[in-house]
């Protein structure tokens, strides 16, 4: 028996295509289908896929560590890069994975002090979305009873004719169409609201988009509404990079309202550059809504939307001749190799820096600090000898110990100036290299059915005239993955060198100013 | 019975001075007393305190660890430094020196490298001499029975006009007589030596002194041999540090013997800078012989010299009024303050410079190594891309990469260019200092016995005219201990202004090579 349609609820209505093996079913209708030996039955899959957020609660009921979900419980701690661990090749790269998880509660501790550690509340929090709506069809592929779902649902569906939703290419290659000026906002001014009479309170930051310039108040939680619309309806095509975590414990310590905000800015940063989602209906509604109203309104609509999953790429056409099947697989391939190496040598450079964060907020200023007062403590047992004439020593000494207790605190203040960027810009990346496999999962399935093209044809299961259709859709897919790893390599090559320039430049100063600082000190000592 | 008597025979002659108690003995007598309650009988101690090294087998038969000698024996690990263990006020420094034993041993494994650790062999040729003359009269009068020994020897002697030995005064104050000319020698090219058909291999040292600019070949045991002879003759006035340790492991390896002859060098400058030791027949013998013959005269000569121990300062006249014993008192507390209290700086230092060095040469280069391979890495990762026109980031990433590879070989090899000098002067700081107690505890045995003038005038001990002998006296030895202060401080103040100067200027020139080369790192990445 299925492990959740022992209670499975139709919560939304659906109407099944002929020869689809599909069921028409009414919102209200409570249907238990036990004629499937895998553990998911279709319809659970298909309600789980188009709506996951309510499958909640019978997800937490129905994991557990013998089912295809542990794989999902195991890294719950981690976040979304870690679904590489999801892949059977993947070994080595969930151990990677998991050593990782461990340094990255380091780092996290290293920047937000002690007492803000990663708790179950967190990780239910984190649970509640573990998936990803492509990780999916990867699922779905492997239950025979659900050939038919999947990215066939877009593959061989009737398509509506494109309308203004249409998803617009750019002219040469594969690329999307960048708009002329690129959107841009900021996140500031984070502000203590309540509700409830006091009982309840939150923050609110503001959002000034550089189109309006007009600011408009948002919560994490409205942040979080948008991520999950956006992973809805673009996750296919477009890896929707998770929002800096949630945190319970300590929400409006200071320190932690300000992390938060930098990295909401630099995920709505990344949002903007992205030509799809900046230019999307719910991005700009987030952004330039007038008043409540017109707020709970456009909620409303972006919930209702039908165009999400694999159904986005119905609304890409890219203008170029349809691609060989066997160079999209290729290209595919390599763009797997490539984001799952990236993504190792994102986490390797992490735990690197975690290492260095803490030594150089640790240990290493404290021996320079203990450095510091032997040369002072030495001076003030010199000034004790009785001797005349030694205070140029003694001054000097006590100087240079000054000099060494100054730069324990700079070796410690340091890496707040430029590890900290490069570690969030890398962090940032892990999150995004995570949404890979989803995605690149997506098109390897529809790689995959469309090999099966001739033997359904030859089964009578499909048309001829399907299978073209097929070819011509995996080939936009294709289209859309080439695209998108275009937008993503010009946005590593600019951010790469902007972080990289950043910390050295930091650094240069870093060591500038400490040589400049024992060189006065030197000046101070005399053998005349 | 004395632990020592048993078996105790006259080696040198002896006349005793009449109504001081004393036994007049010829060489070759075998005596026995027995009629002391104290663990040490007068004779005994009177000949091992003349002639140390001739009690050396009797001394390690005797030794226990109930003796006062155990005292020797639980520092013996250490070196004459931590005799401040030996003061019954010294508890807190002796912890920290025996603390200090083990850090000591970390930087010689630092310096050495592995396999050279103090052994039980140099732990025994430690012990061979592990008593400083002056250190006997403390312990002499802990035992009644010998009041008539220690300081008073030379405090109540009847002595004889002085001759061409006599020690030189500067004219202003307390201080030594400078020669005009300041001594200096080069220890350098150390050559491997044989004898016995090659049986027995040994290393030469050429010394070069400035005055004749003529090289002398010794080796490490003729230096032992003046060490032992500076400590008979001179160590009650003046400090004279330890040579560097012995070794018996692994003697041949070049990497020792550079660190011992530079460690020789230091002495070697250390005695040639002190106008006493440099102008003494016996140091002038070392460095200037002019053959083998000469050589072993001069060295059977200064074996037979007389005017050892105490006696040294029957060879000092100050032409200066006699200093209140009151006064005399309270400088001789203040040395012992300040030496004690320099003495805990300098260890200070050494322990954290140990920390300091193990670090820098350990996993601080190794993490600047993994940062600068997580950067190559990254880079060969994008060059995998296949995304045109990325050759400037990954070439800007691997040089940035090797950047940070050779900050780790700087940043391991730096505390040879720096550390390295500060601690070595430091080091022999240290082993100066260690002298000071048996230095000053001749004196404070002196001003003790001073203060006892009236009681035994009282008791027909000593005459009055003895009595004003013996303040004369006492002044004298303090006249002798403020010149070697001024010494040691004049001497303290140019070590530690160059020794800052030298460790300094190295850091210096680190920080700004590290700058440059990071700067240069920078250059290469660019976001236009």
């Amino acid at each position: 028996m299925c492990l959740l349609c022992v209670q499975a609820q139709v919560l939304y209505d659906f109407t099944a295509e002929p020869g689809n093996n599909e069921l028409t079913v009414k919102e209200g209708e409570t249907i238990t289908i036990t004629n499937q030996v895998s553990k998911w039955c279709d319809v659970c899959l298909f309600l789980v896929l188009l709506y996951p957020q309510k499958a909640d609660s019978a997800l937490l009921q129905a994991s557990n560590g013998n089912d295809p979900w542990s794989v999902w419980n195991a890294d719950a701690t981690g976040n979304a890069a870690d679904s590489w661990a999801a892949k059977p090749e993947g070994t080595e790269t969930a151990k990677a994975a998991s050593n990782w998880n461990s340094s990255a509660q380091g780092h996290f501790q290293a920047y937000q002090g002690p007492g803000k550690t990663w708790d179950r509340r967190m990780w239910k929090d984190h649970y509640r979305y573990p998936y990803r709506l492509s990780s999916f069809y990867e699922l779905l592929l492997q239950f025979p009873g659900f050939s038919k779902s999947g990215p066939e649902l877009y593959l061989l569906a009737k398509l509506p004719p494109k309308g203004k939703d249409k998803i617009p290419m750019g002219e040469v290659g594969p690329v999307w169409l960048y708009p002329e000026t690129q959107l841009d906002c900021v996140v500031a001014d984070p502000k203590k609201g309540s509700k409830m009479y006091g009982l309840k309170s939150y923050i609110e930051y503001q959002i000034t988009p550089s189109t309006t310039n007009r600011p408009v108040n948002h919560r994490y939680k409205h942040f979080d509404w948008l991520y999950e619309r956006l992973l809805e309806k673009y996750g296919s095509a477009v890896p929707i990079p998770s929002l800096p975590d949630k945190q319970v414990t300590g929400r409006f310590e200071e320190e932690f309202i300000k992390m938060r905000m930098e990295r909401l800015q630099g995920w709505m940063t990344r949002m903007c550059r992205h030509p799809i989602i900046s230019n999307s209906e719910v991005f700009q509604l987030f952004l330039t809504y007038k008043d409540e109203k017109d707020w709970k309104m456009g909620k409303r609509k972006a919930e209702k939307d039908e165009t999400v999953g694999v159904m986005i790429f119905s609304t890409i056409e890219p203008e170029a001749p349809d691609l060989d099947p066997i160079e999209v697989e290729q290209k595919c391939e390599q763009f797997s190799r490539f984001t799952r190496a990236m993504d190792d040598g994102v986490k390797d450079l992490l735990t690197v820096g975690q290492e260095h964060w803490k030594r150089c907020t640790g240990p290493l200023p404290k021996e320079y600090q203990r450095i510091g007062k032997a040369f002072q403590n030495l001076s003030s047992v010199f000034t004790s000898s009785g001797y005349q004439g030694e205070a140029t020593l003694t001054d000097a000494l006590t100087a240079a110990g000054k000099t060494y207790e100054e730069i324990a605190t700079m070796v410690a203040e340091q890496p707040r100036k430029d590890l900290h960027f490069l570690m969030e810009t890398n962090n940032e990346y892990k999150g995004l290299l995570g949404c890979f496999p989803d995605t690149i999962g997506v098109h390897k399935a529809a790689i995959e059915k469309y090999k099966e093209g001739d033997k359904l044809v030859a089964a009578g299961k499909i048309t001829p005239q399907e299978k073209t259709t097929m070819a011509k859709r995996v080939s936009t897919m294709s289209y859309a993955l080439q695209a998108e790893m275009n937008h993503f390599h010009s946005n590593r090559i600019y951010d790469y060198n902007r972080v990289m320039q950043l910390y050295l430049e930091q650094q240069v100063a870093f060591y500038e100013t400490i040589a400049e600082k024992l060189k006065q000190a030197h000046a101070r000592f005399t053998t005349m």
